[in-house]
């Protein structure tokens, strides 16, 4: 994989420039996307700025997100070429960092569950995940450094877990949504998919301004407090998924953390049953344009969801609303003992299938927390696996300190 | 002033088709606009539905609101001619219902406050107010029952109140923001215009589909407990401003209500003081693009306003947004003492002038606390004035009663 780190290093060193370090993304983007299909429209002669924080570092921007530059299709014949007049805030804030928006990257229809014709870049018979597929393959074939995706249920932690990539789903609205296309706006969240830990903090540092989430992630947490949890509300995971979180946590533990087994606690299982009631009412408002006029051009799945959405009332969204809103209360009480949540990324590895992008289950009540998440790959045989760290809303930094705290104690 | 309740009643009666209905509005518009320039676009040959609650209910449509079938402009040379793809979801809500998004209304650009070229209706010398300037004009002068506008500040409440007509800016999200362009995300509220409280709390029960707002207004709130607040960390009104206040409040003991006089306590004054740091740090990020790219074409004040903002640090920005935070808290438990609080719309009549568009300056406090507010139009000779009523978060129906008690109040 391309690390977006190593080549700022490089080329602040003078041992590479921004050109030659895009130039490295478009000879594997070359090389590896006709097998993959992680892309849907390129820049063929990207400006490349000289100097600025990402100078060099190419990106895959998820096709729900506007570029000016690039046509914006939403993963859907709705919008096919349709053109934005503007770039999202998150794409003008990479272009002022001298980052390249290199790449539009797959996505499902505006962001649902139907799948693209993306495959795993593992291998090939199975899905990438989704619906932010495109980014989470093409940073996993090395094609780009940084990716950007967003999350409604699982949509950056579970394809970059089944990719094996690391990657953040910030605290909500960390990042601007301005200019990316709403499924749910109480619950997207523009996210970033990186090679490792230290990749998706420094680009998330410089992308969010907050110069303190770039940590020295060498200097370990002193003795973090982590919440071992199943989210048994959820259903089992598979058996890998549970036997590769027993070996994160055990990891932690012997690098200083104390680890504690957590059963979530009422009202948390109650919200997470509400996420869908919140999301999917929301989802029927932001898409009703496109129901009204264009239903048969709708993906199966997310057709069928629209049609059952427009069933619910606003008092069923409402009380889901309540819900949430006292489940926070509760979850920021219980970060007072935790500083962190290890949990799973997705239910296993990912599906031997391109019929489906998989679940979400393990995704949705953190979503709809607005808590930070950071997806960790757990390295080992087969399919990649990834664990999750949770931390408190607003302490993006502590979920990423945690990560690389982990991530290091499964290297070693 | 077309009244939306009398439309509906004659249309439901027989004597009035939806047709019928539009025509009277496209007859007021060609009669009245040429003088007041409240309209940017308009729709020739609008398909009319012949039935839904809405049917025959003419819009105007602040140009910053998506529409598929007229331009979308915001108010600037940037965005001159452009075209969406899509309806807004609340444009997409108003046609499910039967209503026809007839005008789109002029706006400051980008809904900033820099003028635009729209006149009073009710003296051509004298301002709107903005930046909802057009939405406020086209039903303050009979061409629509039924107006968009948007609040960052006070661009519904305050161009209500400078040109007489009632509006309410609900609870923060109550109504989709999606396919509005974004000044500022935590703060942008859909709200809307309409000829008295019965004619916005129809309009806004059928589009938020919340039954319970369609409030019998003609039964008075038992003895509601009314906090009178001049809101002073924001200067003194002027006399006349004051002097309708006074009034309103007196009419309300008169009709029952208990009211008493409220000091808001820290942290809400602090956190008035914060409101445009949260602001100016997302308008910074939201309108990047247009920075970047076009920064000449931008309207003088809206361009050093973000020139401004570029000195923002992300530091100010969460200071701000846990200083709001705090506020939200003690403004939910002051609620626990009031019905409502009974404030000024605006700080005077419509400033002789249309250089300006008036102080958001009473209105900051509640759009950054995200709570229903409701001006009610006080009569008497001259430009309009208006009284502004705010009630608990959610509780938009309780803002709506005890407005509509003093608009009977203050006729009697």
């Amino acid at each position: 994989m391309l690390s977006l780190v190593d080549l700022r290093t490089r080329i602040i060193a003078g041992t590479l420039d921004p050109a030659g370090a895009i130039r490295l993304a478009e000879a594997a983007i070359a090389a590896r996307d006709p097998g993959i299909g992680a892309i849907v429209s390129r820049n063929p002669a990207p400006a490349i700025a000289g100097s600025g924080p990402l100078a060099g570092i190419a990106v895959g921007v998820k096709d729900i997100i506007d570029t000016a530059d690039l046509p914006t299709q939403m993963g859907s014949p709705i919008y096919a070429g349709w053109q934005p007049k503007a770039d999202a805030a998150i794409v003008a804030r990479l272009r002022a960092l001298g980052a390249v928006p290199l790449i539009k990257t797959t996505t499902s229809p505006f962001a649902s569950h139907d799948p693209t014709a993306t495959v795993n870049p593992r291998d090939p018979g199975h899905t990438p995940g989704g619906s932010s597929a495109g980014s989470a393959a093409a940073v996993a074939a090395g094609m780009v450094p940084l990716a950007l995706g967003t999350q409604t249920g699982g949509s950056v932690i579970r394809p970059a877990a089944f990719c094996g990539v690391a990657a953040i789903k910030p605290s909500f609205r960390l990042l601007p949504t301005v200019g990316v296309k709403t499924f749910s706006w109480a619950l997207d969240t523009v996210g970033l998919f990186g090679a490792g830990i230290r990749d998706i903090a420094q680009g998330l540092s410089l992308i969010a301004d907050r110069p303190a989430l770039d940590l020295d992630l060498d200097v370990a947490p002193q003795a973090p407090r982590i919440g071992l949890c199943l989210q048994g509300f959820a259903d089992a995971p598979d058996a890998d998924a549970l036997a590769a979180l027993t070996r994160a946590a055990r990891a932690a533990e012997a690098a200083g953390a104390r680890v504690v087994d957590l059963v979530l606690p009422s009202p948390l299982p109650e919200a997470w049953a509400c996420h869908a009631i919140i999301q999917d009412y929301e989802a029927r408002q932001a898409l009703a344009w496109e129901y009204a006029h264009h239903r048969a051009q709708l993906s199966p799945e997310l057709g069928a969801q629209l049609d059952a959405a427009q069933d619910l009332v606003a008092a069923q969204y409402d009380a889901a609303r309540r819900s949430a809103h006292r489940a926070r209360r509760v979850l920021k009480d219980l970060f007072g003992e935790f500083d962190a949540i290890l949990t799973l990324s997705a239910p296993g590895r990912a599906p031997a299938s391109l019929g489906t992008t998989g679940d979400a289950r393990f995704n949705r009540l953190w979503t709809l927390m607005g808590v930070p998440c950071v997806t960790v790959p757990v390295p080992g045989d087969g399919l990649p696996l990834g664990v999750q760290v949770v931390a408190r809303f607003g302490d993006d930094g502590r979920a990423l300190a945690v990560a690389g705290m982990i991530e290091r104690a499964l290297a070693a």
